[in-house]
C-alpha cells in the first residue's frame, strides 16, 4: 500500500491514480485487448476471442500482490499476467484462451502499457499546467505594472515589476506545457516486435491463420493497435532504442525545474522579513504541529519536493536508454517504477501549483516598500549610466559606488549624499536627482516584456485544443461507428 | 496500492514489507509512543497517558489514504497524525490527549521514524548479505583452484580462477556489509531538537510540569527516547545536519555496486555463447511469454535493475543534505521516498541474491574449454615475460605479439607458432614452451588471494552478531524488568 | 592545463579544441564584440568605438589564468573581464572604452557565450553524427539479410538478422541528430536582458546617446546580436527560464544514449567467446601495456565511458534549472562546467563513433555459426506456434518447451528431438521440421524494418543542411555587403 | 588548457594545483616509480634501473597533449606513457628500460595515481576543512548567546542563538573532516593485482629474476609499493571492488552538503530585506558589471556551484562501481574525470569556506530586530505550553493561534492581544505575558547544545594529528636513513 504517505505532494492526486499499480495493470490488460481487437481486424485471430479477452480484461478481476511476487521470477509482470489472463478467458470460452498474447512479447504489452499510463497521466498534467498558466497569465496582467526590487545572487538589484516575475514564471510553464504536448501528440508510440524486435511471431501466426493477412500484419498491425489505444504509430519497434522515454522524462524533468521555480521564489518573497506574498490561506493549511502563529508556505514545499526528486529519476531513464542486445537485462527493468515516479511527481506538482497560483495573495504595498528600503541604491545603475556622458562610463560608476557606500554606512539615501557630492555640485538639479533615484521610474522594458508572454500564452491557449490522439479512458465504449465498420 | 508490480526486485520481500506505508505510519506512532514513554520516565507525563498513547498507537486504526491526503496541508503527514491520535487517546483517556507529542515537532517525529524503518529494514538486508556472504564462501572454496579465463574489455585476459572472481564477489559483499553494520550500529539516531532544534518546547513543557526535571530532560531525553527504540543518542539534534542519511545512503548504494557486480557478471558468464554459469533452476523460472526454450538470467535482471536506480536515489538525498534556516523548505521534504526506495531496492536485492548465489550452477568444464578456447593466446604474457631475459623485455613483447597475430590469423595455437619461430629454435624445448602456453600453470597468486577474502569472511563472521542496539519490532512487549522500573 | 589525460574520448578532438578555457574567452569576447556592433547599428554607441572593441577581443591577449581566478571575486569571469578588456581599448582608443559592454550585465554576456560555444561544438558534432549514420546505413544495407542471434536478457532469443541491429543504431543516432539539429536550429538564443532582465540598462544608454532609437533597442537590439554571432533570437530574456540549457542537455544526453548502445553492443558481439564483430584494427590500436596477444575494443570503451557520465551531468543542468530571484546564486554558476562537459563527452563520443562505425570488421560466418549452436532452439518460438493449431497454443508451448529442455539436456538438435516424439509422430514430416527449425528462416519482417529506417535516413540526409543559422567562426569577416550596408 | 574559467570556485587553489593534468601525470610516474623501487628491494629489479626510473620519471618531460591523444588507442595513458617512459629510461640506460613497468598493468598504475592524487589533494582540503572548523567554533563561541530568529520553511519559527545555527554549520563540518580523514587513513590503497588481478605477472619477473623472492613479491610488495607512497596496502587487489572511490565520493559529497549548507544559510541571512550577515568586505569583492551598489555574496555562491555539482559526479561513481569482467569497458574509464571533478570542488569549497568563515561579518542587532519583527509571534509555542495546564493542551493552543492570527491582522504585538483576551482576564499577569512573549528568554537548550558542539570540536582537534600516512610530495627525497637501509 503506497497511499503517499511519504510523498503528500501527490497525494490524493488525478496523477497518482492514474499511475497506481491498478493503474498500471489495467493498462497492460488493455493493451492485450487491444492487440486481440486488431488481430481480429486483421482476420488472425477470430473476433469472438476478442471479445472475450476484452471482457477478461478488468484489472479487478486480478490480485495484483500475487502478479507482483509472481513477477520476480521472469523479472517482468506480463508473463504470469497472461497465463492468469488466459486462464480467465479460458474458463468462459476455452478456445479463445489460445489467442491471449498472440505473437506477442513481454516488453510489447509492457512498453505499450507505460506509454499508455503517461498519456493518461498526461491528460490532468496538462489540464493542471493550463490551469497553472491561466493563473499566472492573470496574475502577469494584474501586476504588469506594479514595481518591485528585482534580486540577484539575494541583493536588491534594479527595479523590475512583479508582473514581469510572474511571467516568467508563465514562460517556463509554457515551455514545459509545449513539450510535454508535442510529446503526447507524437512521442508516445505503441511497442510491437515481438521477441527481437523482428515481427516474426505475429507474422507467424497470420500465416497460420490467414496467410493472405500476412503483409497487413506486417504494415497495419502496429497502426490498428495504436488506434485502438490512442497511442502514435512508431516506424519500427523500439526496444532498444528509447527516445520515447527519454523525451518523456526530459519534458516532465523540465516541468518540475518550471514549477519548483515558481515554488522558490513563493518561499523566498514569502519569508517573514519579506513578505510580499502569502499562500492562498486555507483552514489549517500550513499549520505546525507546534507553534500556533505559524502559516508554512506548504504548497511551494510540496512543489519543491517534487523538483528536487525529478532531475535524478531522468538521470536513471538516461542512463537506462544505454541498451544492449536486443533487450537488455536490468537497464530495461530500471525504467519502469523511475517513469511512474516521474508522472506522478509532475502530476502532484502541477496539481499544487494550480493551487497555488490560483490563490497567490500579492502584497503589492510590501513590494514598494522593500523597493525603498535602501534608500535608492537600487537605481544606482541608472545613476551612474546618466552621469556618464559628463564623466565617461568608468569615473562616473566610480562616483556612484562611492556615493553608495556612503549611503549605506551613513544611513542616508542616495540622492541625498549625491546632491552633496561636490563634483556634481551645480551639474544637475536635485529634483532630476530625485527622479533618477526613484526606483518606479527605472523598470526599462518590463511592462513591454510581460506583454510578449502574454500573446503568447493567449496564441497557444486559442489553439486548438486536440491535435493529440484521445486516448481512451480504461474500457471506454468504442464509437458505434467505429464498431459497426469491423 | 504499490504491491511491486513495477518493481519485482523487492514484490514479497521483507524490505518491502517492512516499508511500506503502513509501516512507515507505525513506526511514526512507535516514535510518539516512545517519546511519550520516556518523558514519564522523566516524570514531564503522567504514566497513565503515556500508556493510553501508546494502546492507541497502532497504525490498524488510522485511514492511510486520509492521512496522506491530510498530510498535504501542512506538506507533512505529522501534523495530521497528532491530531488524529490526540483523538483517539482522547476517546479513552480525554486527559491523555493532552500529553501527546508534547513539546515536540513534526521533524522530530518524522526523521526519528524514518530512521525506525531504516533500522528494521537492516535486519532483513543484513541477514540476508550474510546468507549471500556465506554462500560465495562456499563457492570460492569450492572454486579455489578452477581455472577459468580472467577477461578484460571482453576480452580473453590471462588465466584466473573462479574462485578468484567469487571472492571478489565477497569482498564487495563484505564491504557492504561492514559500512551498512557500522550505520546500524551507530548512524541511525534518534531526532530530539523540537521545533527549531533548540530542545525549548520539551524543556518548557518540562517546566510546567515538572521543573526539578528539566535538566534531565535536557540530558536524557533523547537517550531514553533511542534506548526505548533501539536507536542511537546523537550528541546534538541533526535536523539540518544529515549525516545520518547520507551515511546510509552511501552503505545501501554500495550495496547495490556489491550486488550489481555479481549480477552483471553473472549474466555476461550465462551468455549463451559463454555459458559457464547458470541461474538456479526453479520451475517457471526465466521462462519467456513467447519462446518456449528461454531460461531467462531473472535474478540478476532482478538485481540489476535495482542496482541501477539506487545511484540516482542517494545523489537526490546527497542534494537534500543541503539544507538551509532551521528547517529546509522542500529539501527536508525530498528526502522520505528516496530514502524508502533504496532500502527497498538494497533489501530487494539482497534477498534475491542470496537466492542468486545460494543455487548458482557452475560449470568448471565450460570454464576450462572456454580458457583453452584462444589456443594459448591468453598466456602471451607470461610468454613475453619467459623470453625477455633472452632478448629483452621490449623485444620479447613484441616478438611474441607478432606470434599471437599468427596464430590468430593461422588459426594454430601459440605454442605451435612460437615452435616455429626462428628466433626460438634451439633456444627453448617444445615441453618448456607448451608448458608455458599451459594456461592452468599461469594463475599466479589466485589461490593465495582467495584465502584472505575467506579469511576475512570468517573472522567477520566469528565476530560477536550484536554490538548494535537492537531495535523492537513495531509493538514488541517490553521486557518485565523495563515494565516494573517504572 | 586539461589535456584530456582522464577523459581520452575527447582528447585532440574538435569538440575539446571549441570548448577549452580559450574558445569560451573568445566567446565572451564575441559576445562583447558583437554587442557594440549591434549598439553602434542603432546608434548607440559610435561606429569607431564598436571597431576598437572588435579589434582588442581577441583572447590571446588576455591571461586566461590570471582571468579565472580574478573571476573568485564576482563569482563569474565576467566582471574582470571587461574590466580588462576596456583597459586593452581604451589603450588604443580612450574614448571607445566608455562603450564597452554599455547597458550589458554578466550573465548576457556567460549566457551567449556558452550558447555560442555550444553553437561552434554542435557543428562537429552534428558532422561527426552523419558520418556516423551514413556508416551505419552502409551497414546495414550491406547486412540486411545476414541472419544472426537476437538476445535478450543474454540469451539466444529468437533469429535477427545483423542488419536490424546496425538499423536499430542508426535509428537511436538518428533521433539524437533530429533533436540537436533542432536545438542549433531554434534552440541556442542569445540573452539579453540586462542586471535583471528588464533590459533597463540598454535603454538607459539609448536614451542618454540616441533618444529617438530607444523603441529599436527594445525591438531590435537582441535580434541583431543573434545575427551578428549566428544564434537564435529569444522572444523575451531568460535569465531564470533555463529552456535552452535543458533541450540541449536532453539532446546531448540522447546523443550519448545512442552512441553508447552501439557501443555496449560492438563490445558483447567482439567478447572471445562470440567473435561476430571486431573493431577497426589499426597499429597499436587497443593494445595492454602487459599482454601481447591484446587487441581491446578501445574505442567502445571510449564512448561508453563517456555514455556512462553523461546521464548525472544533464541532471546537474535539469536541478540548476530551478531558479529563483532574478538570477540565483548558485545554480546558475553550477550549469557552466557541466555543460561544457556534456559537449566534450558528446562531441568525443561522435568524433570516436564516426572512427568505430566507418571501420567496423563484421564476421558473418561467425554470426552464423552462434545462431546455429543450439541446434534449433532459437527457432523455438516459430515451433511451438506451427503445433498451436494442432495442439491449441499453450498444449503447443508446453511441448516445445519439454522438447527444448531434452535437446538442452541431451546435445542433441531441436528437429532431431521433435521427430521422435510421440505426440508428432506422423504429423509432421521431418523436412518440415527441419525447415521449422531453421533460424534463418525466421527473420520475421526484419529486413522490411530495415528498409524503413534507411529511407528515414535517406530522407533526412537529403534534406537541405542548413535551416540553422549560421555561425560564424570566432573572428570570421564579415561579408563585404554587410560592412557596407553600416 | 583549464584554467578554471568556468569553475571560479576552486581557480587558483591548491586542489586546482594537485590534480592538474600535470598532478596525474606526475602521480602516474611517482607510481612506476615506486613500483621499481619496491621491486629493487625485493631484488627482482635492479636497483641501478629502479634509480634510472626515478631520474625519468619527472611530468615535464612529457608532452601532455601528445600523450593524451595517444591515450585514445588504448583507452587509456598508462600504455603510451609506459612506452615513452621506457624510451627515456632507455636513452640513459639502455638496460633499465626493460625493468619499467615490470608485470604491472595500466590498471595498477592508473588507480594508484588517482588514489595518490587524492591523497595529495585531501592535505589541503583538510587543512581547509581546520581553519573553517576553527572559525566557525570562534563564532559559535562568541555569538553561544546571541538571540535570533529561527526559520523553518521560511518562515520565524521559534528563537534560537546564531550561535546554535553556527555550531549546527560546525557539526556538519566536523562530520566531513572525520570521514575524510577515515579515509585518508586507511582508505586510499595502492593497486596492485597485475593484468587481471591474480599478480601473475609480478611472480612471473620475480621467478625469472630471483626465485627465491617470488613469495616475498606475492607477500610484500603491495606494502613496500604502499609505504613508498604514503598510501594502505589493500587486503588484495581492487580492480573491480571500487569501495575505496566509493568512500572517497560520499566523504567528497558530504564535504559539499557541508559547506553548502553554511552558504545557503549565508545567502539567505545577508538578503537585503534581512541583513544580519555579510560576506567578508575585500576590494572589488561581490562586485557588479553593472550596478556600483552591489555587494554580492560572491564566496557563498560559488560554494553553492560546487555543492550543486557534487552529488550527480557522486552518483557517477557509485553508477561505475557496478563493474564486470575482471575489468569493465567502460565504467572504470568513466571514473577518473568525475573523481578529479570531485577533488576539485570539495578542494575549491573548502578554501573558499575558509575565506568565508574567518571573516564573517555578524550584524547582532540585526538579528534581535528581526527577531523582533513579529510582536511575539515567534514565541507563540511557548505561549500555547504555558496556558496548557490552565485550559488543556489543545484548547490553549486554539487560543492562541486565534490570538496570533488577531496579532498580524491588527498590526499589535501577540502580548498586548492576549492581555486583552477575555478568557485570560485576571487569570495571569501583564508582567507575566511580557515575559512569555520575550522570544531572547526562549532559546531552550540553545548554549548547552552550542557547548557539547564546542567540545567535540576541541577533542577532535587535540587529537594527533597524523594517524594518517604521510605522502611524500611529488619527488620527494626520501630520508638518508632509508635509502642507506638498502
Amino acid at each position: 500500500m503506497d497511499a503517499g504517505l511519504l510523498s503528500p505532494v501527490r497525494a490524493g492526486t488525478a496523477a497518482e491514480a492514474a499511475t497506481d499499480d491498478a493503474a498500471c495493470l489495467q493498462a497492460m490488460l488493455d493493451v492485450e485487448s487491444a492487440l486481440a481487437a486488431a488481430q481480429a481486424e486483421l482476420g488472425t485471430v477470430p473476433r469472438s476471442a476478442a471479445l472475450a479477452i476484452r471482457a477478461a480484461a478488468r484489472a479487478e478481476h486480478f490480485d495484483l500482490a500475487e502478479l507482483a511476487r509472481a513477477g520476480r521470477e521472469s523479472a517482468n509482470p506480463v508473463v504470469p499476467l497472461v497465463r492468469m489472463l488466459a486462464g480467465r478467458v479460458g474458463a468462459s470460452d476455452p478456445d479463445a484462451a489460445h489467442f491471449v498474447h498472440q505473437g506477442s512479447t513481454s516488453q510489447d504489452v509492457l512498453d505499450t502499457a507505460l506509454m499508455l499510463v503517461a498519456a493518461r497521466t498526461l491528460a490532468p498534467i496538462l489540464a493542471d499546467l493550463d490551469r497553472t498558466a491561466d493563473a499566472l497569465a492573470a496574475l502577469a496582467r494584474r501586476h504588469r505594472d506594479t514595481p518591485a526590487a528585482a534580486r540577484t545572487l539575494g541583493q536588491h538589484a534594479v527595479p523590475t515589476t512583479f508582473g514581469l516575475r510572474v511571467a516568467g514564471w508563465l514562460q517556463g510553464v509554457l515551455d514545459a506545457r509545449e513539450r510535454l504536448r508535442r510529446v503526447r501528440a507524437t512521442g508516445l508510440p505503441v511497442q510491437l516486435g515481438g521477441s527481437a524486435g523482428t515481427m516474426a511471431g505475429y507474422l507467424e501466426y497470420a500465416l497460420l491463420h490467414a496467410p493472405a493477412a500476412a503483409p497487413a500484419v506486417r504494415e497495419r498491425l502496429a497502426g490498428l493497435v495504436a488506434e485502438g489505444l490512442g497511442l502514435a504509430e512508431p516506424l519500427v519497434p523500439w526496444h532498444t532504442v528509447r527516445t520515447p522515454l527519454a523525451d518523456l522524462a526530459a519534458a516532465l524533468g523540465l516541468t518540475g525545474a518550471a514549477l519548483g521555480t515558481i515554488a522558490a521564489d513563493v518561499q523566498l518573497l514569502s519569508r517573514t522579513e519579506t513578505g510580499e506574498l502569502h499562500e492562498p490561506a486555507a483552514t489549517g493549511r500550513g499549520s505546525s504541529s507546534a507553534m500556533p502563529h505559524k502559516r508554512n508556505p506548504a504548497l511551494s514545499a510540496l512543489i519543491r519536493s517534487a523538483a528536487h526528486q525529478l532531475p535524478a529519476l531522468v538521470s536513471t531513464l538516461a542512463h537506462a536508454a544505454v541498451t544492449d542486445d536486443e533487450r537488455p537485462a536490468g537497464a530495461w527493468h530500471a525504467e519502469w517504477q523511475p517513469l511512474r515516479e516521474c508522472l506522478r511527481l509532475a502530476g502532484g506538482a502541477a496539481a499544487t501549483a494550480a493551487e497555488l497560483t490560483g490563490g497567490l495573495v500579492v502584497h503589492a504595498d510590501r513590494m514598494r516598500a522593500n523597493l525603498a528600503l535602501t534608500g535608492g541604491l537600487v537605481a544606482s545603475e541608472r545613476l551612474a549610466a546618466a552621469l556618464s556622458p559628463e564623466f565617461g562610463r568608468g569615473p562616473a560608476k566610480a562616483l556612484v559606488t562611492r556615493a553608495c557606500a556612503r549611503a549605506a554606512t551613513e544611513g542616508r539615501s542616495l540622492a541625498d549624499v549625491l546632491a552633496g557630492t561636490p563634483e556634481l555640485s551645480g551639474r544637475i538639479s536635485p529634483a532630476r536627482l530625485g527622479e533618477l533615484c526613484d526606483p518606479e521610474r527605472y523598470t526599462g522594458a518590463a511592462a513591454h516584456l510581460v506583454d510578449r508572454i502574454l500573446d503568447r500564452h493567449a496564441t497557444l491557449r486559442a489553439a486548438p485544443a486536440a491535435s493529440a490522439p484521445t486516448t481512451p479512458a480504461p474500457h471506454r465504449a468504442r464509437p458505434a461507428k467505429e464498431k459497426t465498420s469491423r
